[in-house]
Formats: structure tokens, sequence, C-alpha cells
């Protein structure tokens, strides 16, 4: 009860995790400890002083920089997740959630978990009465994500596996399996295997080539319904006056790639 | 607990809304009961054939079409909602729960909810720990979200309310409040009053114009952090040995505003 | 010399082809004679009445319309052609331009005339010290293309040949080749034999299999430094107070490949 | 005569200005002579070495590295002027000309020379029968283009003039006004004057605030048929298997604004 009244609370209490922002790039994750410290290029801010603070509130460091305390979330999080390798963008997260129809309660496959980051929007949109089950080949990748999650306080909805998806899952009859590998179409068949009947999978790939691939693949292990899709995310810049989208952009993140299982004949 | 049983089944029951799909395009959401009928242009379907099927199933017309049926899912319902308004576009509902840091068991305000699609899709992901108010002062516009979210049942998680959100809310430190109206500004110092520190504005514009005055409001009225995006999504033609973006494209539907209440001084 | 006059004369002469526009959507190229009428949805128009007037000039419609009188050019003359097939888009023209270097007196090759709209644009920039040969095999869309550059004026500068490309060109030494064909590889080492040393190849295909099978033959071929984009063309809608991007916009009408020939080893 | 020849030679003589190239972006424009040296990271090229060769030819440094030489065109000059402003991109020229109908003999201002790129393609599309006015403020700026037309070549065709715009033109009757400068809306009465009827003027200009302002002034100013676009480019990476738009992109540079002069009730 204590730490629900933590969670819905608008204070910072010791020991939580926070946001200490100067900006939109420059953030630091911390973990609020009397007679601890963060340091900045811009000065020193002494963690013991946020305790009781509301979030929103300004604290001055000791340069006399102006930074904000936020509420550590799940965005912020992503943000600055240790990464062990390329990450699915978020302009990308919420498409694959719509195209895999993922929603709280939805049992759902992650192959290629990466860094995390991908899981942990999953793990967070399928909520307490879902369950995530996370393959990954490269122990490494596994350590950091597992850390990751933890760190984010999502670890029990979810089960990372050290393990190899292209000789098959453990599960069955999940709703959607989603796949972030080079080489998705060694999967396919085994994806059809473990979802429920309608059931969603999505691939993220970055070439027009796996494009092909994953398509042929999909036709041929009876899903249907196919359709791809790329997202393009412009930031406008908002200085007033002055209103144009920014010169920096990026060009290409990936494909996604949504099907449906179908029955066979 | 039967109720349950059900919604976990992959089979079809009497009773239960289901997708009839034809293509991508062509679906139709329908009530499964024995002895109805659903018309369309490729026959006639016996809809009492259905029961029991389990969702990805061929069912054949009566004029020979293989149709297939899927479960009745939150991105098929908003495809599918009776529409009031202009609505936001599913490739920008992802971003808005994002930047909105809309999670299982948020508390949202949504000011202007037309149909109910974007509000469909917010109450899916606050769950049923989660709430929303949805905030309309067009009655007609109201009935069919209304009508919209029933059907979906999430009508529990959500309070309609008819009523001018420039007047002011009925609610107190909610997390995220999500505007899309015609003149976001003048209900923004009341956001500022609703919000938790710290917590989330996300307003979606489609004009220019719009952004500079809803910045300058922002600004004026103690937010900060203030990032303006837009989104174009590309469907790739996945037809094999001519992969090719769409010659169809949506060129814009609208930007999306996102800032951070802050303390005052 | 009269006829040069009359060229450089911003006033309308009888026997002159110009356009009559009612907006930027609705315009008709007319040959301006005495008696002749123009007869559109919004009214009728007297040709005779045109003549003397300036460009830039108001007619009214016998049913009362405004209408506006501005010279035939090739950007008028290009949306108004006849079109026998799908058309590279006027996006495309000017990136075919630069990266082809073409430039008044540069001798070009376009392999696939279709309605000639790009060879229209090609012949109008190499100007009367350059050289346009324009292959094409189907005969009836040589004809139109034929009747479109004679209309604009042009057909002095282009040779229009009816003959399949693949079984090599008729000259030697040129500085472009232009082509756009469903299987531009196949033509792809005769290019090479006709262009001069660091000669200019561009490319223009609708898929992403195409580009793949065109890079390959160009690095078979001993072409180099080659560079492949796509460009999108968004119209912005100006009405004051409401600048926004236009929802309607093409997504995808070709990519284009630029290389360079490089001697053989 | 003599000088004719070597024009359209495709053999490198001394004194010509040709382009090195180690790769896309590697590009160095030398003058050739005899006994001079281009120092490279990858090593020397003795210039000396070069008379004589095809366009296309490879040249190997001293370091071993392989080089090419190619005929110093319009496209490798702009991309290696030496730049005093925000210029234009290329991808914009085209649409430029296109818009402006700028064709061989067109006779155009342009205000706003900056460091003469967008002026050296102008002067080069209008031809030897056309003229170029090119107003500009800056006196730096002024010497800086006019450095890098004479290096093109093409400073026969403009005159470049060091005086404000906003105080008038010189000229009477040209076909194309094409303005780059901040505040275009001061120029646009005298644009008017300047054009003939149905003239066309071109406006870039990068922000949405300005285009609200060139619009609104263009039509209290009898000019119509107004347009505005952005154009997006976006390059494609050709690695074989891998074909995928590239990461990198520029995300804006600025809007083309079009409109024609009507005439005055």
């Amino acid at each position: 009860m204590e730490n629900n009244d933590k969670v819905t609370s608008n204070r910072v209490f010791e020991g939580d995790y926070v946001i200490i922002a100067l900006d939109r790039k420059r953030k630091w994750v911390v973990r609020i400890e009397k007679g601890k410290e963060l340091h900045t290029h811009k000065g020193v801010i002494d963690l013991g002083d946020i305790i009781g603070l509301e979030f929103g509130s300004r604290i001055k460091s000791s340069g006399g920089t102006i930074f904000y305390v936020f509420r550590h979330s799940l965005s912020e999080a992503i943000y600055k997740f240790k990464r062990a390798t390329q990450i699915v963008y978020p302009k990308d997260y919420g498409l694959i959630l719509m195209f895999g129809e993922v929603v709280p309660g939805s049992r759902v496959i992650e192959v290629g978990v990466g860094s995390g980051a991908l899981t942990a929007v999953i793990t967070t949109y399928v909520g307490s009465f879902g369950r995530v089950y996370g393959y990954e080949i490269n122990e490494k990748n596994l350590r950091i994500a597992e850390k990751n999650l933890e760190k984010l306080g999502v670890l029990n909805v979810v089960e990372l596996k050290l393990k190899d998806a292209r000789e098959g899952f453990d599960e069955k009859n999940v709703d959607t399996v989603i796949v972030d590998m080079g080489d998705p179409w060694e999967v396919i068949p085994k994806v059809y295997d473990v979802l429920v009947g309608g059931g969603n999978i999505v691939v993220f790939v970055p070439t027009f080539n796996q494009i092909e691939r994953v398509v042929q693949s999909l036709e041929e292990n009876n899903f249907g319904f196919i359709r791809a899709v790329e997202c393009l995310l412009r930031d406008i810049e908002v200085k007033r006056g002055a209103i144009r989208p920014s010169m920096r952009m990026i060009g290409h993140t990936g494909f996604i790639i949504h099907a449906k299982k179908l029955a066979k004949y």
C-alpha cells in the first residue's frame, strides 16, 4: 500500500528514480539519495535537496543553471536505455503496437530483444495481466536488456530467454509475435505454429531485400492481409515568428510489415 | 468467469462481435447470431455458420468468394467507427501515447472527443486501472462516440461529458491532457490547472498558424520542453518482384505538439 | 524575323497557341483564330476577342466567369500533353537535368520517349545548339510524342526513332543517356558504348527490384559514382490564417539513378 | 574555333578546369598545368599527367589510390562553390526552373544572389540568348558570386548589381523574377512593375511565417495562380542485397512559392 502511495504521489521520495532535465536532449536518470550528487557540465546538484519536491519543479545547480525534475517514465527510460544494438525508433513503437493489436492483457513474443527498448514498450502496454516472452541469442544484449527493464520496474511481466527462436518457441497460442532480427524468414514457420488463429505478426526490417523475402515467406506460410509501411517523423522548429520543419531528420529506420495468421486449407 | 473464458477463447461464440474480411480495405463488423446473414457484393454469409470457428478461418459466401473471420480488436473497431468529424489518424495515435506518457493506470483528459476514435485508443491503453475523461461540446458527436465506445466494450473506463472545457475541468491532478479542438490556446490555462506537476499536454492541430498560437500560449502558461512533430506514413506495395512505395499517400493530417507542466516561479 | 518578333512580344497574335486558365488545375491550350470559340462549363469564350491582349489579361466568358490568358510555355504544354503512358513527374525533371548534366548544347539520348513530356523538357534545355535522340518501340506512343513536341515547336532539335535501343544506338559520343523503360539493364551495355568518357546515365525506375538490377548492371559495365534518390513533392495550402501541407500527395513516382561512365581497365 | 573545339573535345587540354574525384563526396576542381600537383590525404597527383587523357579516366596518386577525371560541369561547379550564405539546394533548382518557366532565351532577375549557385543554374539554362540580372546588397557576397561564376565561364550572360532591389529595378519586361531574401514582401510591388504580363515570380523562403506574408503580399499586388511546395530528397543506399533509404536526410531547406502577374482591373 505504501508502495502504491508512492507511485501515485506527485512528490519525490528517497529511493525514487527521477529525471533531471536541462532541455529535451540533456537529461539524467538518477536515484534520489541523501548525500549523493549529480555532476553536470553546468554545475553540481545535491540530490538530497530534491526529496519532497513536486515533479515539474525547478532546481538550481551550484553553477546557477536551472534544471527540472520529472517523473521517470517509459519514454524517458527508453531514451536513456543503455544500447547494445541498433534499436527500433520511438516513432515506430506506436505503429508496432497498433498493427500488432498489442493491448492490456495480450500475450506477446518478441524475437530479437536487443537492448530491450521495444520490450519495455510492449511490456508496459500489455500491463500486469499480459505477458511478454523475449528471445535473444546474444547473451551480452540480454543482460543489458534485463538491467534496463529492471530499472523500469517491469521485469515481472517479461520472460527473457537466451534462446534461438529459429529452433522453435516454448509458448503456445500467443496473440502477437514481433520480429526484429536480420533474417526473419528463418523464424516465420515457427511463428505460424505459436500464434493463435488470426493472430498478428509484425516484422521490422531495414532493407527492401528483406521486405521481399519476408513477404515471400509470409505468403508461403499461410499468412495473409499483409501490409508494409514506413514512418517518417519530422520535427517542427517552434521558434516564434519562424516556424519551420527542422533541417535535421532521420531519413530511414526500417519498414514495418504486418500480417495475420490464416487457417491452412 | 464464463465471460472471461470467452474473451481468451480463440473460437467464435454466439453474441460476439467479429470482423469478416475480404481484404485489408473491405471489412465488416458483425454480431454473430444464428439465423442472421451478412449481405455483401460478393454474396451472402450465414453468420450462424461461423459459431465455433477458430479466428483466422476461411468462410465461403453464397457467391463462392473466400472471406476470413478475425477477432474484433481495437484497430479494427476504430477503422469502422462511425465518424462525426475529421479524426486523428492511426499513424498519430502511437505518437500521442508516447509523447503523452499514457500508460496503464494513467488518468487522462481528452478535449474534443469527436467520434471517439482516439478516445478508444487511450481508453484501451490506460486499462482498467486508468481513467479517461472525455470533453465534447457537440452533443451529436458525443452520442456517436458513446455508441462507438460501447461496441468496443470500454465505456466503463471513460466518462464522456457534454461540456465546454474552456470553462474549466471537473478533475484534479490528471497525468495527461490531450487536446484536439480548433482553438486549443483557449483551454491551455485550464489545462495547466488540472495537470499534476510535470504532467503532459499533447495538442493535435492541422495548421502552422495553430502551432504558432499553441506554442505562444504554452510558453505564457508555464509549460516547457515543447516539441512539435508531424508524422508521414508511407505504404509499401509488396507485390513480389515489384516492391515500391505506394503512389497513394496522405500528405498531411496534423501536427502533434507536446509540452510539460513546469512549476511557476 | 517577323516570327521572332512575335515570340518576344507580350501580346497575343492570331495563330498563337495560348493558355486560357480558370485556376491552377483547369486550363485549356487553344490556337487563337477569329471566329473560333472555346466552350467551357463556365461559359463560352470568343477567341477572336483575345487577339492583341497582353498576357496576364482577364477575359470574361459568356457566363460571366473570369478567365486569364497566359503564354503557352513548356510547363503548361507538358501539363496538357496527350498521354500514352505513365510519365515521369515534373518534380523529377529538374533532378534528371541536374544529375544528367544536361545543359544548352548537350547531345542527349532518351530511351523510352513515351508521350514526350520528358523529351520536351530535355529538348527545351539543350536549346538550338543541342540535340536529342529519342528511342521508342511503340509506334502509337511515338506519334503522340511527335504531335506533342510539334505543338511546342521543338521538333527541329529532336530526332524521334521507332527503334529498340537494346539493339544499339546510331549515335556516338553523346553526353547523356536518359533511360525510362521497364528493363533498363538490357540497354546499359549499349549505353556504355554510346557515351563519351565520363558521360552521364540517368535511369528512372518505379521499383526497388529495378534499382537493384540497374545498379548491378551499372557496376558490371564500368559505370561508377552511382547515386539513387527519390523526390517527394508536398503542396502547401496557402489559405491565409490556415497554412498547412496539403492532404493530397503523390506518395511515389519513381527512383532516379545516376552514374558516370568510367574508363575500362 | 580552336576554343570551341576544346569545349566539345572529350580529352583534357592544358588550362582546362577539371574535376578530380575520389568518390561522390570527395572531389577537387583543379586547373590543369604542367608541373602543378594536387595534394590529397590519399597521395599526390601530378596534374601534367592528366593532359590528353579522356574524361572518365583513372589516375593513380603517389599513394596508389585510384582517382577519376571528369569534365568541370555546372553540377560539379555548384557543389564546389565558395559559399557566403545559406544556399538553395540542388533539389530545389529544377523546381525553380520549372515553376519560373526559365528556358533558353529567358530574361530573368534574381534578387539575393548570395554565393551565386542558383545564379549559375539560371545563367546556364537561359543560355547565350538569355540574360540574368543579379541583385545583391552584400558586397562580399557579390564578389564571391562573381568569382564563382567567372570560373564557370558564364559571366558574359549575367549582370551582377550591388543594389537594393527594394528601391526598384533598372530593367523592364523581364520574364521571371526569382527572390531569395529574408523579407520578400518588401520587394513584391517592384517585382510586379518589372515583369511582363503573365510573368512569373518564384520566391524561396524557409519558414511558414514567411509563406504567409509572401502570399498576402502577392494577393495584394495583383499576382494570382499562387502555389507553394516543398521538396524532400531521399537518398537510397544501393549496396547490393541491402537496398534501403539512407538514414541521413535533409529534413528541410525551404518552400518554393510561385505566382503569375495578372492584369490590374
